[in-house]
């Protein structure tokens, strides 16, 4: 049965498995549902979202527990449980980051979205996480844990171009371990290949 | 060097692991952090967040990752990756549900508060993320994956009083596996026993 990749037709969420499913060398179908179509599919999801993994006729949602599963098989995990335990924490403040501004971006109710955009999170929020990863960058030599590739290394390229998008300010500039770490993944033969010929989209 | 976990002197996010440690049977130090000292506390922490978990005079953020490793030392995990897939996906999607009710209970801004209140949170979200739940764990046989116990039960039992706390309705009623897999969870003799002598607090 053939190995499949569903989400939307853009790469937000979405691109860093497409990433480390290319690395891994996996072969998958990379299925792309637009929104005219996805009103229709969400009722038969697993709780109305996308990313979903299906192999050998299972289907799963969650896209850190998938990118998780791909990174084992693409070897891009720890050599022990305290280094699991580094590479998962840094992806989780990632995901933490990332999820305060998508969620601002997709708010519908404008006065909120200004109020929440004005407030903490485009003065504060980002700037303090993204000063934050830069150290842990540096401290690691250009990677975001443990100071050798790792899926926290592609998880970081993929959501950084999108929250860049998301947040109308380039986060890499004068950061430039975090410059690196995104440099290094998109560089890996795969990676590269991929990124000149994937679907354009504005994020 | 003493092994220390470092949450608020309450339950919320942070009691699962506190589960996780006496079900593994770890000796730690449980130190609980009042409001006023936490501004303090905070700049030194790695992203200005708690709980922290700190082992051979290492510290770290991030609980679903705290609580994941803790896991792998009890033996609560998968008895392969597609196994911990599950696991990991079903505790992302509790944690997912978490968040948008403690975000909401914690919301400074009353009429935005309101207005999420009033809007999908509690007539749409909360009962459409608790009836899946549900269903999933009648299909696990009153487990949150793989049929038997694993962290993610863990992980939901100390969330669903939270959650029933803060959303101001009983989750668990008429919903008899969901109420099981708290039960057996609480019922384990160090979980027991520790429910017994631990601190009170509201959540």
């Amino acid at each position: 049965m053939t190995t499949k990749y569903t989400y939307f037709d853009f790469r937000g969420l979405g691109e860093s498995i497409r990433y480390l499913l290319r690395y891994a060398g996996i072969d998958f179908e990379d299925i792309r549902i637009t929104f005219e179509e996805w009103p229709k599919l969400k009722p038969t999801t697993p709780f109305g979202q996308m990313p979903l993994y299906e192999e050998k006729g299972k289907t799963i949602n969650q896209s850190l527990a998938i990118a998780r599963y791909i990174a084992k098989k693409a070897n891009l995990v720890g050599r022990n449980e305290w280094e699991d335990l580094e590479i998962d924490a840094i992806v989780d403040t990632i995901n933490d980051i990332r999820q305060k501004v998508t969620e601002n971006y997709f708010e519908s109710n404008a006065e909120y979205k200004e109020y929440i955009k004005r407030g903490p999170l485009f003065k504060e929020t980002l700037p303090y996480y993204f000063d934050r990863l830069e150290k842990i960058a540096k401290e690691n030599l250009g990677y975001m844990a443990i100071g050798r590739l790792t899926w926290a290394d592609f998880y970081f390229a993929a959501v950084a171009s999108a929250l860049t998008h998301f947040s109308g300010t380039d986060l890499l500039k004068d950061r430039p371990y975090l410059q690196t770490v995104k440099n290094r993944v998109e560089s890996l033969p795969p990676i590269k290949k991929w990124i000149e010929v994937r679907p354009t989209s504005d994020f």
